[in-house]
């Protein structure tokens, strides 16, 4: 069937779907079906509502858009093009999937300008638009003024049925409905296929209910494919909701259009072949050639560029007012979204001699969160359900909860994943705030990805993760992170601190708030720990560092290096030794990341060459340690899961004793 | 207010609460909250209604159980004490939470008799109940006759709030209704207590509406301290519903009985400390000792031994019935509960010679699956929405759904952390099947505790993930795992593979299915792979091997050590470099667990001492590789992430070419 002429609004959608389709045909990889099926309530969306300024996709008052379902990235490299952002032109489009490419397989915000979160693995963009919603209500609940309004914008998601069939979605979606964040709007793309065929083998579920339950307005409408009226009404009035977030389940075809595989997993994650392009071409009456757009149809798209600087310039001028009125305020505003820091924010954390009091390294943690928070109100956070075990609280404010979005703790509940990938969606808001987000070190397992999309995203997040090792004791093996700290190090771009003690937790804080883009991971300690003689904050930032030694590197017949609660027992067995008249150096490794990164002399004069006689002590795996202790070293750790008990007896019980460190170190030096 | 007389009920509810009370106050650790409240409905569900062999726990026809809200152990101690189980003596009550105790501070399966599967870590023990539940109705449907069932129990979870607010629990619970297993009844301890406080901080949404969303069959019992006749009918009704599984919201008080603790935060995870103990024992009127049960009590509790002996006792006569109709079944049935594999079963394992086609490890691992589905019916299990990318279909079965639960193909959805703690629950249905769970290597993320649970928990799960490196190519750095195989090796107790062609792909199967509770994973290529000269079935029993040398250990000038996609370019960088007369052997190390169990003198064999020139490439983070490469070696990797285009290109642009490693290699040997 052709389509004899063709609407202004029928041509754009379908300049989207081509676009996409031939993206995908031209790089034989890719999934046109989504970006098919999704079109029109894309374009509508983008169209009628959006508010952005292609020429400045960082203006800080645009709302967000988010597609979840990253995988239908055309659909989002398309709109980009289209609307004029300079960030895709045609030719990125025709390099879609390519090295160096600024079209990649999944949308990267690191990459993409008009990007605004790295989407692919399902479910995390969705709840990273709980984060971007939650910065929203909290930037706009601290600075909107009754006669000004500077933080005004809605958070827009696509999210597909593998989005909802995630556990993460569910989590977030929890929490969004009972923050009530009613600027929060997610259209599903309810297209019932996902990889293995029809949802009918594997959800059946009835998801509207579902979000009705966790409290969100929900809307259906039944036919996304071409009634582009419902879909506006729709948006209408899930923006007339203000305090519920809005599910609006989209019926749609995938892969609409394409007379053979339309409706068929067959169109989800592969290109459609040139035979059935041809007749999607027919079918859909584009006769336009591959990424050939008609000029009506970019002059329609190019009109946002105007709308979008007049939008811009209404809201400056709305600031210049609220910066005449409220010049304090407007300070302050302009400080935090510019992510600057205070002149010598550092100076506010504590230092400590070794006469200071015994703590826990999470002890010390609450201690920089709390001397911290004054000094940084943009630090917000808070736990998944452990706020006093993790203690995360910022005792200078609140909750944050449901008309009290000024307020900086923020009860996560039990949903470490979905807290990992809202405390990303705060991040890149970007708009200066630093989250943190807390939970047991084990259960980084639960938010795994989350973290990980932290780094690949560079969301500067701090995760504050507790109860480190297995000297937390009677919890047992479940609770007991073995691997957790090594295999944590393993993820590119992330800095895993390991803290000795307060100096080392407050040169911890240090570096992670003057990171760029970087997030930090703090494996901290139940249980109490000595403040040592010659810890450093500032060495911190050097990964590594000679904690005590008194030794000529020529002289030195052992290493002893030791991170986090080990640092103090290498310190006890270094005395040992010492007494028995051997030279002993003890090196402290609070992040083998940064460490890394210094110099060879630097490194040298740490660990030096010479010096073949190295013990590693760590409560974990000591797979990874041979990296510093060379073919003579000895590892000292735990290689098993941990046991339920006292944690001093389990401490004991797995060899973490001076009298062990002290034996290793003589059966090596022989 | 003291209680004058107590019913035989009240006396053995709160003989349930004291041990757990004075369990917890001796050591000084634990979680007396839950048991408190949950004794009620767990003291109806295991009198009334549980069918159970105390003398013979692992009876198989038993009602399975599972407290997923883990951290109430005490609670599930005390059933298993007062019910005669000879795994948890009064004294072991005692040692609760000490060193080598049956009752450590979380249930475990593998340390305590009589419990079914390992909790703490929340929504898991739900989601394997779900898995439980599965292999019940696959094993009901595959053995029962209309005139002899054999194979017919319930399984009964306890779950709390912060089970309920995990995303696991909703990905299970969405499959449990997706696939209508009535005989799953969860009962929802609804306490309205997590740690943090009251659920209103962060958990408001209406749980019975989302489980009825699931498709779940939900009912409310209002008044869960005291009114067991409707804890009891509510069970009834649930047993009723064959078509559904069952969730009974029973509303509880945490700490119930406690003066001034009960319905705090305060009394979920403390003790309650000697003067309130004395109040809460006013208070209920429970004038004993600590320790102390009443005979009147235990009296009571050992009726069950009797009852659970008639029970197998009347099974085991069903079953001498089925014996003598269906001796070929019963033999099946026999052989696969027993766990025994038939002799000579992995003949059925293809093997290979450089002559055969290269194809991706994948696919030989779907040619193994499909080897092994019919020589051990007892292989089930399945993918989360990838089944044609992981290519795990076993072609001689049809899907597990709701109706057809004798087919052993099963649809997860994109659920892989349910999938996770599904499979642990096949595994530790203790029934002899196999499961395996599939997905893409990288997303192991989003299921890491589940895949620990398993080697914490002895269940032998097969983790099939493929697309294993950054040669998946366009999906790009979202999909391309890069530490993962490394960090996985890093979880004690878990094997990990990763294959280098179809030989080693049906060695690495044969160890896993040989295994005897020890899981392993399977990280495979997405691209295809030469079949390698050398490479070897058997030899990936040893972790690595030399795959080809031709020079004795003191000639040698180098190793190249390698695994999976990159064992096949150390080949030819091998080749290269021995026509340029240096002498370089290569090792292939598809499993350097198992390699590191070697006595010294193969692992002397395989990587003499005297040999310092060693390379290791792996398209993967080099961080662990300087335990096989040493002082003088070189680790071949990606240290960073991956990107999006063609796989050629990607390995290519990072480095994994042969000129690379033959430069690298000439680098080090000077």
């Amino acid at each position: 069937m052709v389509v004899a002429t063709q609407s202004i609004q029928e041509l754009c959608i379908n300049a989207i779907r081509f676009l996409s389709i031939d993206g995908v045909e031209k790089a034989k990889s890719g999934h046109p079906g989504l970006p098919m099926g999704a079109a029109p309530m894309a374009f509508v969306l983008w169209d009628q509502f959006m508010k952005f300024n292609p020429k400045n996709p960082q203006w800080f008052n645009r709302d967000r858009f988010i597609l979840s379902a990253g995988h239908g990235s055309m659909l989002q490299y398309s709109l980009l093009h289209l609307y004029g952002y300079d960030s895709v032109t045609i030719e990125d489009i025709k390099q879609f999937r390519q090295w160096k490419s600024k079209t990649p397989g999944h949308p990267e915000n690191f990459v993409t300008a008009g990007i605004e979160v790295t989407t692919g693995p399902l479910g995390q963009g969705i709840a990273n638009g709980v984060g971007l919603a939650l910065a929203e209500a909290h930037l706009a609940a601290k600075f909107n003024k009754p006669d000004a309004t500077i933080v005004d914008h809605y958070t827009y998601v696509i999210l597909g049925d593998g989005c909802n069939m995630e556990g993460i979605s569910g989590e977030a979606a929890s929490l969004a409905g009972h923050w009530g964040l009613g600027k929060l709007i997610a259209l599903y793309d309810d297209n019932h296929i996902s990889i293995d065929g029809s949802t009918d083998i594997a959800f059946t579920e009835d998801v509207c209910k579902r979000y009705e339950a966790y409290g969100w307005h929900v809307q259906h409408v039944e036919n996304g494919n071409t009634d582009l009226e419902a879909i506006a009404s729709a948006i209408e009035a899930a923006k007339a909701v203000t305090d519920k977030p809005s599910l609006i389940k989209v019926t749609t075809t995938i892969g609409y259009g394409s007379p053979n595989k339309a409706d068929t997993a067959g169109v989800h994650g592969a290109a459609l072949g040139a035979d059935e392009v041809a007749l999607t071409r027919k079918e859909l009456g584009w006769n336009y050639d591959p990424f050939v757009v008609p000029e009506e149809v970019y002059n329609h798209f190019h009109k946002a560029i105007e709308r979008g600087a007049s939008l811009q310039a209404e809201w400056e001028e709305t600031f210049a007012t609220y910066k005449t009125k409220y010049p304090a305020e407007a300070t302050e505003f302009e400080n935090q979204i510019s992510g600057k820091l205070p002149e010598n924010w550092a100076d506010c954390l504590p230092s400590y001699t070794p006469e200071d009091k015994a703590l826990a390294s999470r002890k010390h943690s609450e201690i920089c969160l709390n001397a911290i928070a004054p000094v940084l109100p943009q630090l917000v956070g808070g736990s998944a359900d452990l706020t006093h075990s993790n203690l995360t609280e910022i005792h200078c404010s609140g909750d944050f909860q449901k008309g009290a979005y000024e307020n900086r703790n923020i009860h996560f509940g039990v949903r470490e994943h979905a807290m990992g990938a809202i405390c990303n969606g705060i991040a890149l808001h970007n708009s200066g705030l630093i989250p943190y987000g807390a939970t047991f070190l084990v259960f980084t397992d639960y938010m795994r990805n989350s973290i990980r999309l932290s780094a690949l995203s560079e969301a500067k997040v701090i995760w504050v993760m507790t109860h480190d090792s297995i000297a937390l004791g009677e919890d047992g093996p479940t609770h007991q992170p073995v691997e957790h700290v090594m295999s944590l190090r393993m993820i590119p771009d992330l800095l895993v601190f390991r803290p000795a003690d307060g100096n080392e937790t407050s040169g911890a804080y240090k570096v992670a708030i003057e990171a760029d883009k970087t997030p930090s991971l703090m494996a901290l300690t139940r249980q109490g720990l000595p403040n040592l003689a010659g810890s450093s904050i500032d060495a911190v930032a050097k990964g590594g560092y000679v904690l005590s030694c008194g030794f000529a590197p020529e002289e030195l017949d052992l290493i002893l290096i030791g991170t986090g609660s080990e640092v103090g027992l290498c310190v006890e067995a270094a005395e040992k030794l010492k007494a028995e008249g051997l030279k002993v150096r003890v090196v402290s490794m609070p992040c083998v990341e940064l460490f890394d990164q210094q110099d060879e002399a630097y490194k040298e004069s740490v660990l030096p060459k010479s010096v073949k006689k190295r013990i590693s002590v760590e409560a974990g795996v000591t797979y990874g340690w041979e990296r510093f202790v060379g073919d003579e070293g000895v590892c000292i750790g735990i290689n098993t899961f941990g046991a339920s008990a006292p944690g001093g007896v389990v401490m004991e019980k797995f060899g973490f004793t001076v009298d062990n460190v002290v034996a290793q170190a003589k059966a090596i030096l022989g």
